[in-house]
Protein backbone atom coordinates (compact mmCIF):
# COMPACT_ATOMS: atom_id res chain seq x y z
CA UNK A 1 0.00 0.00 0.00
CA UNK A 2 2.33 2.42 1.18
CA UNK A 3 4.82 1.87 -2.05
CA UNK A 4 1.52 2.67 -4.28
CA UNK A 5 0.91 5.68 -3.03
CA UNK A 6 4.28 6.82 -3.02
CA UNK A 7 4.50 6.25 -6.59
CA UNK A 8 1.80 7.58 -7.39
CA UNK A 9 2.44 10.47 -5.68
CA UNK A 10 5.99 10.65 -6.63
CA UNK A 11 4.61 9.83 -10.68
CA UNK A 12 2.37 12.57 -10.84
CA UNK A 13 4.85 14.90 -8.93
CA UNK A 14 7.75 13.66 -11.75
CA UNK A 15 4.76 14.73 -14.74
CA UNK A 16 3.39 17.94 -13.22
CA UNK A 17 7.53 19.37 -13.26
CA UNK A 18 8.13 18.02 -16.26
CA UNK A 19 4.99 20.13 -18.05
CA UNK A 20 6.64 23.14 -16.61
CA UNK A 21 10.19 22.08 -17.93
CA UNK A 22 8.50 21.58 -21.22
CA UNK A 23 6.61 25.06 -20.90
CA UNK A 24 9.88 26.82 -20.21
CA UNK A 25 11.42 25.20 -23.43
CA UNK A 26 8.40 26.52 -25.21
CA UNK A 27 8.63 29.80 -23.92
CA UNK A 28 12.37 29.82 -24.97
CA UNK A 29 11.31 28.48 -28.24
CA UNK A 30 13.33 25.14 -28.33
CA UNK A 31 12.21 22.25 -30.88
CA UNK A 32 11.04 18.64 -29.89
CA UNK A 33 14.31 17.48 -28.57
CA UNK A 34 14.97 20.56 -26.62
CA UNK A 35 11.34 20.24 -25.06
CA UNK A 36 11.82 16.58 -24.05
CA UNK A 37 15.62 17.33 -22.64
CA UNK A 38 14.12 20.18 -20.54
CA UNK A 39 11.11 18.43 -19.46
CA UNK A 40 12.67 15.48 -17.88
CA UNK A 41 15.92 17.16 -15.87
CA UNK A 42 12.93 19.09 -14.57
CA UNK A 43 10.72 16.37 -13.80
CA UNK A 44 13.10 14.40 -12.10
CA UNK A 45 16.28 16.72 -11.22
CA UNK A 46 15.52 17.26 -7.61
CA UNK A 47 14.59 13.71 -7.01
CA UNK A 48 18.20 12.88 -8.48
CA UNK A 49 19.84 15.29 -6.07
CA UNK A 50 18.29 14.21 -2.82
CA UNK A 51 18.63 10.66 -3.70
CA UNK A 52 22.66 11.24 -4.82
CA UNK A 53 22.79 13.02 -1.05
CA UNK A 54 20.95 10.43 0.63
CA UNK A 55 22.89 7.34 -1.14
CA UNK A 56 19.25 6.26 -2.37
CA UNK A 57 21.54 4.92 -5.54
CA UNK A 58 21.13 4.33 -8.19
CA UNK A 59 18.68 7.30 -8.36
CA UNK A 60 14.86 6.20 -8.39
CA UNK A 61 14.42 6.44 -12.07
CA UNK A 62 17.31 4.27 -12.76
CA UNK A 63 15.29 1.18 -10.97
CA UNK A 64 11.81 1.92 -13.00
CA UNK A 65 12.29 3.36 -16.56
CA UNK A 66 8.65 4.51 -16.13
CA UNK A 67 9.72 7.89 -14.47
CA UNK A 68 11.59 8.54 -17.91
CA UNK A 69 8.82 7.13 -20.38
CA UNK A 70 6.12 9.55 -18.70
CA UNK A 71 8.77 12.47 -18.93
CA UNK A 72 9.17 11.87 -22.46
CA UNK A 73 5.39 11.58 -23.13
CA UNK A 74 4.53 14.43 -21.47
CA UNK A 75 7.06 16.57 -23.27
CA UNK A 76 6.07 15.73 -26.56
CA UNK A 77 1.96 16.21 -25.81
CA UNK A 78 3.13 19.80 -24.50
CA UNK A 79 5.03 20.52 -27.37
CA UNK A 80 2.03 19.69 -29.83
CA UNK A 81 -0.44 21.82 -27.89
CA UNK A 82 1.86 24.77 -26.63
CA UNK A 83 1.29 26.69 -29.68
CA UNK A 84 -1.92 27.62 -27.74
CA UNK A 85 -0.47 30.82 -26.96
CA UNK A 86 -2.26 32.21 -24.06
CA UNK A 87 -1.18 31.93 -20.26
CA UNK A 88 1.60 29.74 -20.82
CA UNK A 89 3.44 30.96 -18.16
CA UNK A 90 -0.08 31.49 -15.69
CA UNK A 91 0.11 27.87 -16.44
CA UNK A 92 3.77 26.98 -15.81
CA UNK A 93 3.32 28.86 -12.11
CA UNK A 94 0.38 26.87 -10.77
CA UNK A 95 1.58 23.16 -12.22
CA UNK A 96 5.02 24.24 -10.42
CA UNK A 97 2.96 25.15 -7.52
CA UNK A 98 1.16 21.49 -7.63
CA UNK A 99 4.94 19.77 -8.34
CA UNK A 100 6.22 21.76 -5.14
CA UNK A 101 3.66 20.78 -2.89
CA UNK A 102 3.88 16.87 -3.96
CA UNK A 103 7.72 17.31 -3.94
CA UNK A 104 7.51 19.10 -0.03
CA UNK A 105 6.36 15.73 1.16
CA UNK A 106 7.67 12.87 -1.08
CA UNK A 107 10.91 13.86 -0.56
CA UNK A 108 10.81 14.40 3.40
CA UNK A 109 9.01 11.15 3.67
CA UNK A 110 11.98 9.43 1.26
CA UNK A 111 14.07 11.04 3.89
CA UNK A 112 12.79 9.60 7.00
CA UNK A 113 12.54 6.05 5.32
CA UNK A 114 16.02 6.15 4.45
CA UNK A 115 16.32 6.53 8.31
CA UNK A 116 17.24 10.63 8.14
CA UNK A 117 16.90 12.90 11.11
CA UNK A 118 13.40 14.96 10.70
CA UNK A 119 15.52 18.47 10.47
CA UNK A 120 17.37 16.54 7.26
CA UNK A 121 14.16 15.33 6.08
CA UNK A 122 12.54 18.60 5.82
CA UNK A 123 15.42 19.90 4.49
CA UNK A 124 15.23 17.15 1.80
CA UNK A 125 12.06 18.04 1.23
CA UNK A 126 12.58 21.34 0.41
CA UNK A 127 15.87 20.21 -1.98
CA UNK A 128 13.58 17.60 -4.09
CA UNK A 129 10.66 20.59 -4.03
CA UNK A 130 13.25 23.02 -5.36
CA UNK A 131 16.13 21.66 -7.56
CA UNK A 132 14.10 20.40 -10.20
CA UNK A 133 13.14 24.30 -11.02
CA UNK A 134 16.50 25.28 -10.37
CA UNK A 135 17.97 23.07 -12.81
CA UNK A 136 15.51 24.14 -15.62
CA UNK A 137 15.56 27.93 -14.96
CA UNK A 138 19.60 27.25 -15.01
CA UNK A 139 19.83 25.25 -18.05
CA UNK A 140 16.89 27.70 -19.62
CA UNK A 141 19.19 30.47 -19.13
CA UNK A 142 17.28 32.32 -16.39
CA UNK A 143 18.06 33.29 -12.86
CA UNK A 144 16.56 30.97 -10.40
CA UNK A 145 13.02 31.97 -9.95
CA UNK A 146 13.18 29.98 -6.77
CA UNK A 147 15.26 32.37 -5.51
CA UNK A 148 13.44 35.95 -6.61
CA UNK A 149 10.10 34.39 -5.19
CA UNK A 150 10.77 33.82 -1.60
CA UNK A 151 6.67 32.30 -0.87
CA UNK A 152 8.45 29.73 -2.99
CA UNK A 153 11.03 28.17 -0.71
CA UNK A 154 8.66 28.70 2.33
CA UNK A 155 5.83 26.87 1.12
CA UNK A 156 8.11 23.82 0.30
CA UNK A 157 9.33 24.38 4.32
CA UNK A 158 6.08 24.88 4.99
CA UNK A 159 4.35 21.58 3.70
CA UNK A 160 7.99 19.54 4.63
CA UNK A 161 7.82 21.04 8.58
CA UNK A 162 4.00 20.01 8.94
CA UNK A 163 4.31 16.63 7.67
CA UNK A 164 7.09 15.98 9.41
CA UNK A 165 6.17 17.21 12.59
CA UNK A 166 2.49 15.18 12.50
CA UNK A 167 4.60 12.39 11.58
CA UNK A 168 6.32 12.61 14.92
CA UNK A 169 3.45 12.90 16.29
CA UNK A 170 1.81 9.79 15.46
CA UNK A 171 -0.60 10.65 12.80
CA UNK A 172 -1.54 8.71 10.21
CA UNK A 173 0.73 8.65 6.89
CA UNK A 174 -1.98 9.25 4.22
CA UNK A 175 -3.42 12.27 6.69
CA UNK A 176 -0.05 13.79 7.11
CA UNK A 177 1.05 13.69 3.30
CA UNK A 178 -2.35 15.22 2.54
CA UNK A 179 -2.26 18.23 5.38
CA UNK A 180 1.45 19.01 4.11
CA UNK A 181 0.86 18.91 0.70
CA UNK A 182 -2.05 20.94 1.04
CA UNK A 183 -0.91 23.51 3.20
CA UNK A 184 2.26 23.90 0.87
CA UNK A 185 -0.35 24.01 -2.34
CA UNK A 186 -2.12 26.68 -0.16
CA UNK A 187 -0.13 28.90 0.68
CA UNK A 188 1.80 28.86 -3.21
CA UNK A 189 -1.19 29.59 -4.64
CA UNK A 190 -2.12 32.10 -1.96
CA UNK A 191 1.15 34.03 -3.19
CA UNK A 192 0.38 33.54 -6.55
CA UNK A 193 -3.16 35.27 -5.91
CA UNK A 194 -2.27 37.97 -4.21
CA UNK A 195 1.48 38.96 -5.62
CA UNK B 1 39.55 -6.67 -24.05
CA UNK B 2 36.44 -5.24 -23.11
CA UNK B 3 37.84 -2.78 -20.32
CA UNK B 4 41.35 -1.51 -22.57
CA UNK B 5 38.60 -0.64 -25.59
CA UNK B 6 36.41 1.56 -22.93
CA UNK B 7 39.60 2.80 -21.18
CA UNK B 8 40.60 4.39 -24.42
CA UNK B 9 37.73 5.70 -25.64
CA UNK B 10 36.80 7.29 -22.42
CA UNK B 11 39.84 8.67 -22.29
CA UNK B 12 40.00 9.80 -25.70
CA UNK B 13 36.35 11.58 -24.47
CA UNK B 14 37.92 12.96 -21.83
CA UNK B 15 41.02 14.70 -23.04
CA UNK B 16 38.81 16.26 -25.91
CA UNK B 17 36.28 17.85 -23.87
CA UNK B 18 39.25 19.09 -21.64
CA UNK B 19 40.62 20.65 -24.35
CA UNK B 20 37.17 22.69 -25.82
CA UNK B 21 37.03 23.23 -21.91
CA UNK B 22 40.10 25.08 -21.80
CA UNK B 23 39.50 26.81 -25.45
CA UNK B 24 36.10 28.25 -23.57
CA UNK B 25 38.60 29.77 -20.97
CA UNK B 26 40.52 30.58 -23.08
CA UNK B 27 37.89 32.94 -24.77
CA UNK B 28 37.03 34.37 -21.42
CA UNK B 29 41.15 34.83 -21.18
CA UNK B 30 41.55 33.17 -17.97
CA UNK B 31 45.21 32.04 -16.48
CA UNK B 32 46.43 28.83 -16.48
CA UNK B 33 44.76 27.93 -13.27
CA UNK B 34 41.43 28.81 -15.04
CA UNK B 35 42.53 26.57 -18.40
CA UNK B 36 43.10 23.60 -16.08
CA UNK B 37 39.33 24.21 -13.94
CA UNK B 38 37.83 24.69 -16.74
CA UNK B 39 39.02 21.88 -18.87
CA UNK B 40 38.68 19.18 -16.19
CA UNK B 41 35.19 19.94 -14.54
CA UNK B 42 34.61 19.97 -18.68
CA UNK B 43 36.87 16.66 -19.17
CA UNK B 44 34.93 14.56 -16.52
CA UNK B 45 31.60 16.09 -15.34
CA UNK B 46 29.38 14.42 -18.09
CA UNK B 47 30.78 10.67 -16.74
CA UNK B 48 31.21 11.97 -13.15
CA UNK B 49 26.86 12.68 -13.28
CA UNK B 50 26.12 9.30 -14.85
CA UNK B 51 28.46 7.47 -12.10
CA UNK B 52 26.80 9.54 -9.53
CA UNK B 53 23.23 8.86 -10.98
CA UNK B 54 23.89 5.14 -11.44
CA UNK B 55 25.76 4.72 -7.77
CA UNK B 56 29.08 3.84 -9.87
CA UNK B 57 30.81 5.24 -6.51
CA UNK B 58 33.83 6.48 -5.99
CA UNK B 59 33.21 7.79 -9.79
CA UNK B 60 35.09 6.59 -12.55
CA UNK B 61 38.06 9.74 -12.25
CA UNK B 62 38.51 8.94 -8.30
CA UNK B 63 39.60 5.43 -8.95
CA UNK B 64 42.23 6.06 -11.63
CA UNK B 65 43.91 9.84 -11.30
CA UNK B 66 45.11 9.40 -14.81
CA UNK B 67 42.04 10.75 -16.01
CA UNK B 68 42.41 14.26 -14.03
CA UNK B 69 46.30 14.15 -15.02
CA UNK B 70 45.32 13.81 -18.98
CA UNK B 71 42.97 16.85 -18.33
CA UNK B 72 45.54 18.92 -16.28
CA UNK B 73 48.10 17.69 -18.97
CA UNK B 74 45.43 18.67 -22.17
CA UNK B 75 44.38 22.41 -21.08
CA UNK B 76 48.36 23.15 -20.12
CA UNK B 77 49.09 22.19 -23.55
CA UNK B 78 46.00 24.11 -24.71
CA UNK B 79 47.19 26.91 -22.79
CA UNK B 80 50.20 27.49 -24.68
CA UNK B 81 48.86 27.28 -28.02
CA UNK B 82 45.65 28.89 -27.37
CA UNK B 83 47.08 32.46 -28.26
CA UNK B 84 46.93 31.06 -31.96
CA UNK B 85 44.44 33.15 -32.70
CA UNK B 86 42.12 31.91 -35.66
CA UNK B 87 39.20 29.66 -35.80
CA UNK B 88 39.39 28.36 -32.03
CA UNK B 89 35.62 28.25 -31.83
CA UNK B 90 35.45 26.64 -34.69
CA UNK B 91 37.76 23.84 -33.49
CA UNK B 92 35.89 24.05 -30.06
CA UNK B 93 32.62 22.73 -31.80
CA UNK B 94 34.58 20.27 -33.75
CA UNK B 95 36.23 18.68 -30.73
CA UNK B 96 32.76 18.65 -28.78
CA UNK B 97 31.25 16.58 -31.53
CA UNK B 98 34.07 13.85 -31.26
CA UNK B 99 33.70 13.96 -27.20
CA UNK B 100 29.81 14.27 -27.49
CA UNK B 101 29.73 11.42 -30.20
CA UNK B 102 32.19 9.22 -27.79
CA UNK B 103 30.35 9.57 -24.71
CA UNK B 104 27.00 8.99 -26.12
CA UNK B 105 27.84 5.45 -26.59
CA UNK B 106 30.30 5.23 -23.63
CA UNK B 107 27.73 6.68 -21.16
CA UNK B 108 25.24 4.14 -22.62
CA UNK B 109 26.82 0.98 -22.25
CA UNK B 110 28.44 1.98 -18.99
CA UNK B 111 24.42 1.91 -17.81
CA UNK B 112 24.05 -1.51 -19.54
CA UNK B 113 26.89 -2.64 -17.77
CA UNK B 114 25.16 -1.51 -14.12
CA UNK B 115 22.33 -3.39 -15.51
CA UNK B 116 20.29 -0.73 -16.06
CA UNK B 117 16.91 -0.84 -18.31
CA UNK B 118 17.91 0.41 -21.89
CA UNK B 119 15.72 3.29 -21.76
CA UNK B 120 17.97 4.21 -18.92
CA UNK B 121 20.91 3.13 -20.69
CA UNK B 122 19.79 5.70 -23.20
CA UNK B 123 19.05 8.29 -20.97
CA UNK B 124 22.52 8.08 -19.47
CA UNK B 125 24.52 8.35 -22.71
CA UNK B 126 22.80 11.99 -23.31
CA UNK B 127 23.61 12.41 -19.84
CA UNK B 128 27.25 11.48 -20.06
CA UNK B 129 27.67 13.40 -23.72
CA UNK B 130 25.92 16.97 -22.86
CA UNK B 131 26.75 17.65 -19.26
CA UNK B 132 30.29 18.34 -19.09
CA UNK B 133 29.35 21.27 -21.56
CA UNK B 134 26.61 21.80 -19.98
CA UNK B 135 28.73 22.97 -16.50
CA UNK B 136 31.48 24.24 -19.06
CA UNK B 137 29.10 26.99 -19.65
CA UNK B 138 27.22 27.45 -16.72
CA UNK B 139 31.06 28.07 -15.42
CA UNK B 140 32.10 29.95 -18.14
CA UNK B 141 28.93 32.39 -17.92
CA UNK B 142 27.49 31.37 -20.82
CA UNK B 143 23.67 30.18 -21.93
CA UNK B 144 24.63 26.14 -22.08
CA UNK B 145 24.55 25.78 -25.84
CA UNK B 146 23.08 22.47 -25.39
CA UNK B 147 19.82 24.04 -25.69
CA UNK B 148 20.61 26.51 -27.82
CA UNK B 149 21.14 24.00 -30.23
CA UNK B 150 18.64 21.54 -30.92
CA UNK B 151 20.92 19.50 -32.94
CA UNK B 152 23.19 18.80 -30.36
CA UNK B 153 21.18 16.74 -27.86
CA UNK B 154 19.56 15.04 -30.78
CA UNK B 155 23.11 13.50 -32.12
CA UNK B 156 24.03 12.13 -28.92
CA UNK B 157 19.88 10.27 -28.71
CA UNK B 158 20.85 9.47 -31.82
CA UNK B 159 24.28 7.59 -31.07
CA UNK B 160 22.91 6.07 -27.56
CA UNK B 161 19.93 4.53 -28.88
CA UNK B 162 21.46 3.28 -32.37
CA UNK B 163 24.08 1.68 -29.84
CA UNK B 164 21.81 0.05 -27.36
CA UNK B 165 19.82 -1.27 -29.78
CA UNK B 166 22.37 -2.67 -31.64
CA UNK B 167 23.05 -4.73 -28.55
CA UNK B 168 20.12 -5.56 -27.72
CA UNK B 169 20.04 -7.35 -31.43
CA UNK B 170 23.11 -9.15 -30.52
CA UNK B 171 25.36 -7.20 -32.73
CA UNK B 172 29.24 -7.53 -31.56
CA UNK B 173 30.10 -4.63 -29.46
CA UNK B 174 32.72 -2.96 -30.95
CA UNK B 175 31.00 -2.75 -34.07
CA UNK B 176 27.69 -1.33 -32.44
CA UNK B 177 29.92 1.31 -30.44
CA UNK B 178 31.37 2.29 -33.90
CA UNK B 179 28.56 2.10 -35.17
CA UNK B 180 26.40 4.51 -32.68
CA UNK B 181 29.28 6.86 -32.32
CA UNK B 182 29.48 7.37 -36.18
CA UNK B 183 26.02 8.48 -36.31
CA UNK B 184 26.26 10.75 -33.71
CA UNK B 185 29.50 12.18 -35.21
CA UNK B 186 28.07 12.80 -38.75
CA UNK B 187 24.96 14.09 -37.71
CA UNK B 188 26.19 16.77 -35.40
CA UNK B 189 29.25 17.71 -37.80
CA UNK B 190 26.02 18.05 -40.94
CA UNK B 191 24.23 20.32 -38.33
CA UNK B 192 27.40 22.70 -37.77
CA UNK B 193 28.22 22.50 -41.77
CA UNK B 194 24.40 23.10 -42.36
CA UNK B 195 23.43 25.40 -40.00
CA UNK C 1 40.91 13.42 18.97
CA UNK C 2 41.07 13.69 15.22
CA UNK C 3 37.70 13.33 14.37
CA UNK C 4 36.72 15.62 16.86
CA UNK C 5 39.59 18.29 15.26
CA UNK C 6 37.85 17.49 11.65
CA UNK C 7 34.78 18.17 12.71
CA UNK C 8 35.33 21.48 14.25
CA UNK C 9 37.09 22.26 11.20
CA UNK C 10 34.86 21.12 8.63
CA UNK C 11 32.03 23.07 11.08
CA UNK C 12 33.71 26.30 10.91
CA UNK C 13 34.10 26.55 7.27
CA UNK C 14 30.71 25.63 6.62
CA UNK C 15 29.49 28.02 9.23
CA UNK C 16 31.83 31.00 7.47
CA UNK C 17 30.11 29.83 4.24
CA UNK C 18 27.24 30.41 5.30
CA UNK C 19 27.76 33.80 6.04
CA UNK C 20 29.06 34.45 2.83
CA UNK C 21 25.91 32.53 0.76
CA UNK C 22 23.75 35.12 3.47
CA UNK C 23 25.45 38.15 2.46
CA UNK C 24 25.29 37.02 -0.93
CA UNK C 25 21.31 37.42 -0.10
CA UNK C 26 21.83 40.58 1.56
CA UNK C 27 22.99 41.74 -1.98
CA UNK C 28 20.06 40.59 -3.84
CA UNK C 29 18.02 41.82 -1.07
CA UNK C 30 15.97 38.40 -0.53
CA UNK C 31 13.84 37.56 2.72
CA UNK C 32 14.40 35.68 5.56
CA UNK C 33 14.15 32.54 3.73
CA UNK C 34 16.41 33.01 0.94
CA UNK C 35 19.27 33.77 3.39
CA UNK C 36 18.85 30.73 4.65
CA UNK C 37 18.66 28.85 1.73
CA UNK C 38 21.28 30.67 0.19
CA UNK C 39 23.67 30.03 3.12
CA UNK C 40 22.70 26.32 3.84
CA UNK C 41 23.73 25.80 0.04
CA UNK C 42 27.19 27.64 0.37
CA UNK C 43 27.41 26.39 3.97
CA UNK C 44 27.39 22.45 2.74
CA UNK C 45 27.00 22.58 -1.01
CA UNK C 46 31.76 21.98 -1.70
CA UNK C 47 31.21 19.17 0.65
CA UNK C 48 27.85 17.50 -0.27
CA UNK C 49 30.05 17.43 -3.74
CA UNK C 50 32.84 15.70 -3.03
CA UNK C 51 31.28 13.22 -0.69
CA UNK C 52 28.57 12.37 -3.31
CA UNK C 53 31.80 11.79 -6.00
CA UNK C 54 34.03 10.24 -3.41
CA UNK C 55 30.87 8.02 -2.72
CA UNK C 56 30.85 8.99 1.01
CA UNK C 57 27.16 8.83 1.40
CA UNK C 58 24.63 9.54 2.66
CA UNK C 59 26.78 12.74 2.50
CA UNK C 60 28.76 14.41 5.78
CA UNK C 61 25.33 16.79 7.03
CA UNK C 62 22.58 14.21 6.57
CA UNK C 63 24.03 12.17 9.44
CA UNK C 64 24.82 14.96 11.77
CA UNK C 65 21.71 17.52 11.91
CA UNK C 66 23.93 20.28 13.99
CA UNK C 67 25.51 21.12 10.26
CA UNK C 68 22.01 22.58 8.99
CA UNK C 69 21.52 24.17 12.16
CA UNK C 70 24.06 25.70 12.04
CA UNK C 71 23.66 27.12 8.62
CA UNK C 72 20.14 28.22 9.59
CA UNK C 73 20.86 30.10 12.81
CA UNK C 74 23.93 31.46 10.70
CA UNK C 75 22.05 32.63 8.09
CA UNK C 76 19.62 33.75 10.70
CA UNK C 77 21.47 35.97 12.65
CA UNK C 78 23.16 37.52 8.72
CA UNK C 79 19.65 38.45 8.29
CA UNK C 80 19.09 40.61 11.02
CA UNK C 81 22.37 42.16 11.31
CA UNK C 82 22.75 42.62 7.40
CA UNK C 83 21.20 45.66 7.05
CA UNK C 84 24.39 47.02 9.35
CA UNK C 85 25.52 48.63 5.24
CA UNK C 86 29.41 49.31 4.82
CA UNK C 87 31.39 46.97 3.34
CA UNK C 88 29.48 43.87 3.34
CA UNK C 89 31.15 42.71 -0.14
CA UNK C 90 34.44 43.32 1.70
CA UNK C 91 33.71 40.92 4.62
CA UNK C 92 31.89 38.42 2.16
CA UNK C 93 35.40 38.12 0.11
CA UNK C 94 37.47 37.73 3.76
CA UNK C 95 34.89 35.27 5.10
CA UNK C 96 35.31 33.69 2.09
CA UNK C 97 39.09 33.56 2.08
CA UNK C 98 38.99 31.66 5.41
CA UNK C 99 36.15 28.94 4.43
CA UNK C 100 38.12 28.13 1.03
CA UNK C 101 41.73 27.98 3.14
CA UNK C 102 39.75 25.36 5.75
CA UNK C 103 37.61 23.42 3.25
CA UNK C 104 41.06 22.51 0.67
CA UNK C 105 42.64 21.13 3.68
CA UNK C 106 39.44 19.33 5.11
CA UNK C 107 38.45 18.36 1.91
CA UNK C 108 41.76 16.48 0.91
CA UNK C 109 42.10 14.95 4.24
CA UNK C 110 38.52 13.35 3.44
CA UNK C 111 39.65 12.17 0.43
CA UNK C 112 42.48 10.62 1.81
CA UNK C 113 41.15 8.75 4.47
CA UNK C 114 38.36 7.39 1.59
CA UNK C 115 41.54 6.25 -0.10
CA UNK C 116 42.12 7.83 -3.03
CA UNK C 117 45.29 8.91 -4.61
CA UNK C 118 47.18 11.90 -3.69
CA UNK C 119 46.41 13.79 -6.94
CA UNK C 120 42.36 12.74 -6.37
CA UNK C 121 42.80 14.19 -2.77
CA UNK C 122 44.10 17.35 -3.92
CA UNK C 123 41.10 17.86 -6.66
CA UNK C 124 38.71 16.90 -3.99
CA UNK C 125 40.35 19.74 -1.67
CA UNK C 126 39.92 22.01 -4.41
CA UNK C 127 36.20 20.62 -5.59
CA UNK C 128 35.30 21.42 -1.65
CA UNK C 129 36.46 24.73 -1.68
CA UNK C 130 35.26 26.01 -4.67
CA UNK C 131 31.73 24.31 -5.48
CA UNK C 132 29.80 25.86 -2.28
CA UNK C 133 31.01 29.17 -3.80
CA UNK C 134 29.87 28.15 -7.61
CA UNK C 135 26.55 27.40 -6.22
CA UNK C 136 26.05 30.18 -4.47
CA UNK C 137 26.96 32.17 -7.42
CA UNK C 138 25.12 30.60 -9.64
CA UNK C 139 22.01 30.32 -7.59
CA UNK C 140 22.19 34.23 -6.93
CA UNK C 141 22.32 34.89 -10.76
CA UNK C 142 25.59 35.73 -10.87
CA UNK C 143 29.03 34.53 -12.76
CA UNK C 144 30.63 32.34 -10.67
CA UNK C 145 33.21 34.60 -9.58
CA UNK C 146 35.88 31.05 -8.83
CA UNK C 147 36.65 31.57 -12.63
CA UNK C 148 36.91 35.12 -12.75
CA UNK C 149 39.37 35.76 -9.93
CA UNK C 150 42.34 33.16 -10.87
CA UNK C 151 44.46 33.50 -7.47
CA UNK C 152 40.88 31.60 -5.83
CA UNK C 153 41.11 28.48 -7.44
CA UNK C 154 44.91 28.57 -6.87
CA UNK C 155 44.97 29.19 -3.64
CA UNK C 156 42.67 25.67 -2.39
CA UNK C 157 45.24 24.06 -5.10
CA UNK C 158 47.89 25.34 -3.29
CA UNK C 159 46.40 24.73 0.56
CA UNK C 160 45.53 21.01 -0.85
CA UNK C 161 48.52 20.34 -2.63
CA UNK C 162 50.79 21.28 0.53
CA UNK C 163 48.81 19.23 2.86
CA UNK C 164 49.04 16.16 0.60
CA UNK C 165 52.40 16.55 0.04
CA UNK C 166 53.40 17.10 4.12
CA UNK C 167 51.58 14.05 4.54
CA UNK C 168 52.79 11.77 2.17
CA UNK C 169 55.82 12.80 4.13
CA UNK C 170 55.28 11.71 7.18
CA UNK C 171 54.42 15.19 8.97
CA UNK C 172 52.18 15.19 11.96
CA UNK C 173 48.81 15.97 10.31
CA UNK C 174 47.61 18.94 12.68
CA UNK C 175 50.89 20.72 11.14
CA UNK C 176 50.18 19.58 7.85
CA UNK C 177 47.09 20.91 7.98
CA UNK C 178 47.82 24.35 9.69
CA UNK C 179 50.13 24.86 7.04
CA UNK C 180 48.26 24.20 4.42
CA UNK C 181 45.53 26.01 5.59
CA UNK C 182 47.85 29.45 6.49
CA UNK C 183 49.56 28.81 2.99
CA UNK C 184 45.68 28.96 1.18
CA UNK C 185 44.87 31.96 3.45
CA UNK C 186 47.68 34.00 3.13
CA UNK C 187 47.81 33.87 -0.89
CA UNK C 188 44.03 34.91 -1.05
CA UNK C 189 44.22 37.51 1.40
CA UNK C 190 47.57 38.74 -0.40
CA UNK C 191 45.44 38.35 -3.85
CA UNK C 192 42.38 40.44 -2.47
CA UNK C 193 44.90 43.41 -0.61
CA UNK C 194 46.98 43.58 -3.84
CA UNK C 195 44.62 43.52 -6.66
Amino acid sequence: MIDILTFWLDWFGVAVFAITGALAASRKQMDLVGFILLGTVTGIGGGSVRDALLGNVPVFWVADPRYLLTCCIVSSVTFFLAHIPQSRYALLLRLDAVGLALFAVIGAETALLAGADPVVAIAMGVVTATFGGIIRDVLAGESPAVLRQEIYVTAALLGASLFVTLQSFGVERSIALFVGFAAALALRLGALQWH
